[in-house]
């Protein structure tokens, strides 16, 4: 299983590859929020989302030369493709055909073979699995596996020395959630270097597999909607998240879309970022569910930033 | 005059209260640049621009409980409005009426007295003045002060630190150039620490003074005509400012308003991060003007982020 030693590990091999992301603070959002909110970049990392770190750790495991595959609807398959050409591997990434147009294209732009799939019609599974075999490719897993957990879990390393640098040592660590590789590698690591920051999943109506799974005592998925929240559009968390997520999280927050849109056009006038709807989640949790969260400050990750341009300029003109 | 030991003096002073902002850099941006584009994004200030340093520094030097008064657009506006709140001190801001909605709004939330006066109608010198005779306030000068100068030179103990970190030792860096505070600053820091960083000052088209001065060997100035970066519409480098551009910078850099707008979307896709134009024309002399900065890398600050919803969403129509 993943422990402090391994995601101290993955921080030393991401170290000069990935980005050490700033824990953003503004005095106008902590206003409107009437406590502090202190918000974890991670929209500025490498391929503008969190998911390279965990495609880094991955990938810095396996023998050089060895070429991966992956299945994702955008952040995973960036950070597999970036973080793939880096380390010299080929790699083929499948992705559904309605994926952001600006995900898609940047997974081209780093290199990588996309394979694109119709969710509707096709099995992504079996399409994943025959390129594999014939190519000789490693799965690399978007959120259920060690290696993964591990590398993400680096977000929470930092946390923990940027929020005691900013003075907080008790508060909430909201995280976007999809299947729980952010969420229980932060946990993880903050069970170990921050004993005071609690993590809160933080999920969209809809897609709050996680919430109910924490309440449930068991691994429970989701009803099949649709969420404007791409990026966390998980089914259930993982077999090795789970377990993690139910020793060490609060329980879970769950936002509406339009919050989620809301905290978008938040983070675009206070933090001068630029968010997708998945990964504004957190900060949508820490606005507008306040009485959910206690004390005088939180934390929240913002987790990735790949939005087409249209959806971000109908954002703006709706939400500001 | 303002020098390396002045700025040293304005970073301790500032250690705790301003940010140490990231150099940013993006796989994707360097593939269409050409070379390595690193960014320095004071746009993630506090306040959103770089000002807060400047002011900071100023009213740091002030005795305890003597109030200010400043005259801005609106970035030195929020800069010295949050900087008078934190240490306790009145301030009152005299903004033009047409200043950008979101600035006049951040300065009062950060409790300034925000006096409104007609750009062409009325004669705001005047006004300050009788106000701060009236009242016993000290101007606050946007950028020709040896105080404001050295905080704005932080900006350049950072960039010589991180690009280092970054493996750039030469190269050209290029300010979004107003008046020249965070030029003449940033050059001076550089000329100490970082001997082999060139300072590059960028302006739009027709406000181009600085550009012309150095060209000319004396100050002066624009002609008088409009530019959508609202924030770097100065007349002319200061009086202080000039002599440390003249000895110290490299020859101006001019963009076109439509090219300042299209690096505000090309920051917003590749960097995720929310610029206003006046602050994208660093980002834009490097991505349009290649040919007129030599070297592999190149540095860039992109100096404030305060800029209305419905134009950034209209720069998005327009250029993504």
């Amino acid at each position: 299983m993943t422990d402090i030693a391994m995601i101290a590990a993955a921080a030393a091999r991401m170290a000069g590859h990935a980005r050490i992301t700033p824990l953003l603070e503004s005095d106008t959002l902590n206003a409107l929020a009437g406590r502090r909110v202190l918000v974890k970049a991670e929209c500025l990392q490498r391929t503008g989302s969190f998911k390279f770190r965990g495609a880094w750790a991955a990938l810095s495991m396996l023998p050089a030369g060895v070429g991966v595959i992956a299945f994702s609807s955008g952040n995973h398959a960036q950070g597999v493709a970036l973080a793939a050409r880096m380390q010299g591997r080929a790699a083929v990434i499948v992705m559904p055909s309605d994926a952001p147009a600006v995900k898609i294209a940047n997974t081209k732009g780093y290199g990588a073979e996309v394979v694109l799939y119709d969710r509707k019609g096709e099995d992504r599974d079996a399409i994943g699995a025959q390129i594999a075999t014939a190519r000789g490719l490693v799965l690399v897993r978007p959120f259920d596996d060690p290696a993964v957990i591990a590398g993400q879990g680096t977000v929470g390393l930092e946390i923990a020395e940027q929020a005691a640098a900013a003075g907080v040592d008790t508060a909430d660590v909201i995280t976007c959630c999809g299947g729980g590789g952010l969420t229980s590698g932060i946990a993880l690591a903050l069970a170990a270097r921050a004993p005071g920051l609690r993590v809160r999943p933080a999920e969209p109506a809809g897609f709050d597999d996680v919430a109910q799974s924490l309440r449930a005592g068991r691994i429970v998925a989701h009803a099949g909607k649709t969420t404007v929240c791409d990026a966390i559009m998980t089914a259930a968390p993982g077999v090795l998240t789970f377990p993690i997520l139910q020793r060490l999280c609060g329980s879970g927050l769950v936002v509406t879309d339009d919050e989620a849109l809301r905290a978008v056009a938040l983070a675009f006038t206070h933090l001068r970022i630029v968010l997708e709807p998945g990964g504004a989640v957190a900060l949508a949790a820490a606005v507008f569910r306040r009485d959910e969260c206690a004390g005088d400050a939180v934390i929240c990750t913002a987790s990735g930033g790949n939005v087409d341009a249209d959806l971000f300029a109908d954002i703006l003109h709706k939400f500001t």
